[in-house]
């Protein structure tokens, strides 16, 4: 059983791998950023990207693709700020699979410049597949604790930048942003660190510059 | 491969219910109440079963399994409250199986009132792993947000009591407990649903007269 197990799983990560690529592939050509989002139900996915929906308002043009277990409501709120979202529920899938987002793709417009697709709530499933993005950001909200990066380490391990969400709170709270930096940063030596406030709009100029340069980078071919 | 992948996992999951049932026989013929905790990680899993140690430790003797993807982390902190506990590293599997509490369950001692298991945190995949408990809690604490049940719902289906944990934040947060119960209770009529602070020990005597007479019905033979 287990035998059989891990088989169905590689090829299952294998089929994802080709699908993600074909989308990378596809996102440089159309010079589109892609991000994905990860981190625990309730760390601030969807806040972030609001903030960032009003910070971006004059310079970049971007659109969201957002993946829940049930309901539409991540998106709706995304199309409040007026910007085009489109939401695939997965029915109990504990993650975003490449192909969900492919089968999306067509109707993103071309003239956009940013990508964001925010990831089912799970610190867990959704760090093993790769969905064709070129950034991948794991949020983590202070209220969780900074004891958490080696408690699940794959996330930490596959992002590119860590977002420490939720800051306002910090008063409130036996988190230190400092442990749960070095922590991260012992599992992926690297790693971009941003402390930000959503709802206060704080802290968002650095996240924004990272992902302005990264997306610099792509259309200049060096990505 | 979507037929043989579904076939593998209700093989898992039929192989697993039995494993649960044969737990749940043998918990209930030594007298002792099985209680299974599910949330996202850093919903305060483990600060609550540090406060129910406090709590209960003149009344009833508990022991508890830990669940973690990485780190003994959990199962020291409950040492340290002078009670025993087993830490289960999955390595990557985001929950917890019944056959894994099956492997420990020979070394908790006989005198046992309470046995608490600590599953991975994650707010989608234990849902589905019964693991031979007689009572599941889930806990959603407030910074997570009131919209989570209706996103989430079968950890909340599955779930005897919710646990709203994270109280002493609700001042500084936009979290609405009536309205994440009432969302709660749409999906699980009948659950119970107890609110608390467990840093400050607040809201605690209802959760642990419920389990205190979810024991009693267990020795009585009325579980």
């Amino acid at each position: 059983m287990t035998t059989k197990t891990i088989t169905v799983v590689r090829d299952l990560l294998a089929t994802n791998k080709a699908a993600a690529d074909a989308i990378r592939r596809e996102l440089r050509a159309r010079g589109i950023l892609g991000v994905n989002l990860l981190s625990s139900p309730g760390s601030g996915k969807t806040t972030l990207l609001e903030a960032l929906a009003d910070l971006f308002r004059d310079r970049f043009r971007m659109a969201v693709i957002e993946g829940d277990i049930e309901t539409e409501r991540d998106a709706e709120r995304i199309r409040r700020k007026g910007v085009p979202a489109w939401q695939i529920t997965t029915g109990g899938a504990c993650h975003l699979e490449a192909r969900m987002i492919g089968q999306v793709l067509g109707d993103v417009p071309e003239a956009i410049d940013l990508l964001f697709i925010e990831n089912v709530g799970n610190l867990v499933c959704p760090a093993s597949y790769d969905l064709g993005e070129d950034i991948r950001l794991v949020l983590l909200s202070a209220p969780e604790g900074d004891d958490k990066p080696a408690k699940y380490p794959q996330a930490f391990l596959s992002a590119d930048a860590l977002v420490l969400t939720k800051a306002a709170l910090l008063p409130y709270l036996p988190f230190d942003p400092a442990r749960a930096a070095a922590e991260a940063l012992a599992i992926k030596p690297g790693l971009k660190v941003f402390t930000v406030s959503a709802l206060r709009g704080e802290g968002l100029e650095g996240l924004a510059g990272y992902l302005a340069e990264a997306l610099a980078r792509l259309r200049s071919g060096r990505a």
